[in-house]
């Protein structure tokens, strides 16, 4: 088998056997075919794609690339989620704990934000959490308090560490089956023999349109499937942000008032919160519809035991629970007000998204730090009615000489208008979900 | 400006502006630019294509990588040959002594054989030349003897050595643009004001029908054209070798005797060196019309002229003319004969390269050495009457164990038939050529 010969194949639209892919990955992974070779197959499967059999066995070699977790010596149900990110995206830190709460584990691997999108690693540092584990250390850690929110580890699928690398240095990211398989050999690495895969769809998502987003999450429950997984995926908005939090520890905020059923937290948030959560219930038998399951999430709430399991995972892990009420102590808090009156019909995910980055919030490279206080905390949401002079937003960060530049492009992510816009709803879809 | 955008750009199937094309070629050269991005680009480029002006600008960026000849010290006309290379193509070693026998000088820089297609350099080699020298050895035997046939020269087009290797490695070589860019920068950077371009077409060549042939030739043109330079091509057939002989030394013999006149030397060939060389006359002021070129090509053939060229530019390339004539040395030389009778209406010009090389007259990869005496000769050409054991060929090689397996892979090269084929014309279009 030859590399060359797989690149030309490829190249002139051919489908690969599993064999081959597994000659690619194996030989990518050890360093016997170079970095130019395989940026040039990638490049030639973002201009050929990805048949749906040759995305199942690029998952499965990238799989078999590393360790997979084995989750046979957990006593109860154990159940992966995966957010495609997204600006305020804070559901797995909510979600989690109503899981684990109600008795499902959650061995839980996330990420880091780039760019305008946040990453949950980033909101647990913020309270201090500790996010590298071992295998060892997160199977202790969900035994004993339901769940555990890490990075992922080094042995887990190095494939594709060294794949999304190459990937990101070539432009060779934006393939839905590559993404899949990225997304999905990390999952079933993992061990979850259920996964409910949170997709967002709009301007501050990756996934731009329904029809792509509706594209991924199929595929993605398609290589679940074929790897014997239990798969739901929902489907939500990410035109505008989801809540009133950007930044991480104000997001930790929200996440903790959302759990102790604050009255005025954001209904879009609770909304998309009680349904990924009912559908984890319904994937994991402990509900029989997903109705039933949005509702059993909501008791976890209202009795208090999602909040105290959020602030037992963030004490396994280290972190400071007094912080997850606490405002964030920023040097400049600035607000952003309306100069007209009007109804709010649209606020701008992604622009909101690179305001918070530029304050601190989020980074543009992979390399920088990021200021876990700084953020934005909007005043209203879309939908809602303003006045001239309302408070739309309050921007925090330690970055005295870009504070006005920045509330002033904070104001015109808001789109003001004389009529009220259509209602915007948070869910557009669930597949996978019916019962 | 940052390489990500550019590649980012030609995925998406923009084109890039001259500087883009600028910095992308500089600063691969120079290193800043690593393999993997630049193999991701030209895949890219296979799929999405390059407009003309983008082509224009790879082979100026291309060409301003290195240093350029300086021709203005020669005192006649100057002009540069271009094979696209096929099997039995031995062309320029006939053109260069006719032309040069008749005052056009030919500084020409040629390349090695690969696979089923032999090189001049191979050839001259196998008469002992030397094909090593430097731009002043160059424009020094260009004045002693008019001519001097070499390898490109490390100063000229670096950009194109490190190019074709990547795209060698990344199955990223079939590309027109990419193509017409890597010969016409060599061209450019060799300095002459006339081009002739030698495209051939069928099986035994890069290109595999005539409107591919054509379209790269018109490309190279418009190319040439617009750095200045008097172009024109000559597209002919290679589904059968070129001649009857295929192997290095077996293919300077059969230039020496079609440069001696002799009577039975192979019409296609004969009519093909005829033409290019009429076609550099009439590019170069010497003859107004083809057909008074191709008239004063075969005066000098007649004359004796370019014959005693030939001799020499060996000599002053320190090869032994006396090899010219002399029959090859080979430990096995074997007939193939007709197992029946009939027409040839086809001999397989790919197959029987690849025979050839097999029997040691070609490399399969760029580290292998060649044995210059062997080859095949073939006894029976396109459109020849053939009875029942007739010598269809003779092959000759050191490789023993061999012999019999490639006897018979030569005899399945041939197609008899019981009706006379159609007739097989050499020359299929001419470009540029209209007076």
């Amino acid at each position: 088998m030859h590399t060359l010969d797989i690149i030309h194949a490829k190249r002139l639209g051919s489908a690969h056997t599993e064999a081959e892919i597994g000659f690619l990955v194996d030989g990518y992974v050890a360093g016997r075919i170079p970095d130019y070779q395989m940026s040039a197959w990638l490049m030639a499967v973002l201009w050929r794609g990805l048949t749906d059999a040759e995305t199942f066995a690029l998952t499965g070699a990238m799989v078999d690339s590393g360790e997979t977790l084995d989750l046979s010596s957990l006593p109860g149900p154990c159940l992966d989620k995966h957010s495609t990110g997204g600006v305020g995206d804070k559901t797995t830190l909510a979600v989690v704990p109503i899981l684990a709460s109600a008795g499902v584990q959650m061995p839980k691997m996330s990420g880091r934000g780039l760019g305008h999108t946040g990453g949950t690693l980033d909101k647990l540092e913020a309270v201090g959490a500790r996010v590298s584990f071992t295998v060892d250390e997160i199977l202790a850690q969900v035994k004993e308090v339901g769940a555990c929110i890490c990075a992922q580890t080094e042995t887990l699928v190095p494939a594709d560490r060294k794949l999304y690398a190459l990937r990101d240095a070539t432009d060779t990211v934006e393939s839905l089956p590559l993404i899949a398989a990225s997304i999905l050999s990390k999952k079933i690495a993992g061990g979850c023999p259920a996964i409910v895969l949170d997709v967002k769809v709009g301007g501050g998502a990756f996934m731009k349109t329904l029809s792509d987003a509706r594209a991924l999450a199929e595929m993605m429950i398609a290589i679940g499937k074929a790897r014997g997984r239990a798969m739901a995926a929902v489907l939500s908005d990410m035109d505008a942000p989801l809540g009133c939090a950007i930044g991480n520890r104000l997001e930790v905020r929200e996440v903790a008032a959302l759990l102790a059923d604050t009255p005025d937290a954001d209904p879009r948030l609770r909304s998309l919160v009680l349904t990924l959560a009912g559908a984890s219930f319904l994937l994991t038998g402990k509900a029989a519809t997903l109705d039933t399951g949005r509702a059993f999430a909501q008791m976890q709430i209202e009795s208090g035991a999602a909040a105290d399991k959020l602030r037992q995972i963030i004490t396994a892990q280290v972190g400071d629970a007094a912080l997850l009420d606490a405002p964030p102590n920023a040097s400049v808090v600035r607000e952003v007000r309306a100069e007209r009156g009007g109804f709010v019909s649209g606020i701008d995910a992604e622009a909101i998204g690179r305001a918070a980055m530029r304050l601190g919030a989020g980074r543009e490279t992979k390399e920088q730090t990021i200021d876990p206080e700084a953020g934005i905390m909007l005043g209203r949401v879309v939908g809602d009615t303003v006045a001239a002079g309302d408070v739309l937003a309050a921007l925090y960060t330690e970055r005295v000489g870009s504070a006005e530049a920045e509330a002033s492009a904070i104001l015109s992510c808001f789109t003001l208008t004389d009529i009220a816009p259509d209602p915007c709803p948070i869910l557009l879809e669930t597949i996978g979900l019916d019962t």
